[in-house]
């Protein structure tokens, strides 16, 4: 929810179901847990949909976030095999991009960030997918990795109906202007604050 | 993430272990997306881990969240058939509770509600499930169809080893106290501001 009306209508020229079916940029953002697992939970409305989904992994470690990977490879599955839901495709920027030629291990991280928006650049231009997860890419235009500028004009003149989410902390200003939707994740109460560590089945 | 250490260890007697283990009782509350769509995203790791999950929805319409709800009964699918990941159900009070004898159109949303949380308290009781998500159970709890206090005790001194999530909005002061971990969703930014209404894929 919200399952409502819109709060008000505006003079832009589209019809409302011009405007109810605009491709979104939504980023989820904040110092607190449930930016990505939020996204990967939509993932699930679009999988449903028959959305060709595509997620693309920001992150060093493997181990994080394997739930998400294993389950939405398993629905990815059930698509090809009996074709319910919409296909998936999962490439970890920790294991080397999936279409690289080299592997990762030995690639400086900037590199391969900067090899990994490329590719989306790419795909958003070919329309490849309808909805694209882009976990933790936040960091990369934080720390200079990829331009944000060529990221922010890349993403607003995007063409076609191709729904992008985008997940981390301190999402840059530009990306959030140029943003539909922005959800901030903020810490009310976390068990690490009474000395608990990570745990299996809620950190991954 | 986060991924690191605790910011303190606590004098409360418990191993690392025993404290990394401890069962959580979550909270996403806040006024902007992402409440459900993150504890949905968290019970994809749950499944992953073979943990037996089962939601409770306690909401009146049918048509939110049928993305989810297909999603993850495919999952309970794939455990039951080849054996990978864990066991799901998927409960409905708009429906009328799967475990009830008369349909739920006739019945009194306050009293289903009540219903809803005699099953799970009885369940509780049982540890029946490793993961228990209560979907906008904050309503009926703020609402007064269920008696707060008891919610509370039971929550807290429920046996064994369980993780339960509740999402809504307005949680109720005492639940976040007895909470380990809560998380507000707040908005920077909603397409409803500039018109837009919700679409097929992102909104359910």
């Amino acid at each position: 929810m919200p399952q409502g009306q819109p709060e008000s209508v505006p003079r832009d020229g589209l019809t409302t179901r011009q405007r109810r079916n605009r491709p979104l940029l939504i980023v989820h953002t904040g110092d607190m847990k449930g930016k990505s697992t939020a996204a990967f939970g939509l993932g699930l409305r679009g999988w449903n949909q028959g959305w060709d989904t595509a997620v693309f992994q920001f992150v060093k470690s493997a181990k994080w976030k394997v739930g998400e990977e294993n389950a939405f490879k398993a629905l990815g599955e059930l698509h090809s095999e009996k074709g319910i839901g919409g296909p998936v495709q999962w490439h970890k920027m920790g294991e080397g991009w999936s279409w690289a030629r080299k592997p990762g291990s030995d690639q400086d991280h900037a590199e391969a960030a900067l090899q990994g928006w490329h590719e989306i650049k790419r795909r958003l231009a070919e329309q490849a997918h309808d909805l694209y997860i882009l976990d933790e890419f936040t960091y990369p235009m934080a720390w200079g990795w990829v331009d944000v500028d060529e990221v922010v004009e890349t993403l607003r003149a995007r063409p076609g109906h191709q729904h992008v989410v985008i997940t981390g902390r301190r999402a840059h200003p530009a990306l959030i202007e140029v943003a539909d939707l922005v959800t901030e994740m903020t810490k009310v109460k976390h068990p690490m604050d009474t000395g608990a560590k990570g745990q299996r089945g809620i950190e991954w």
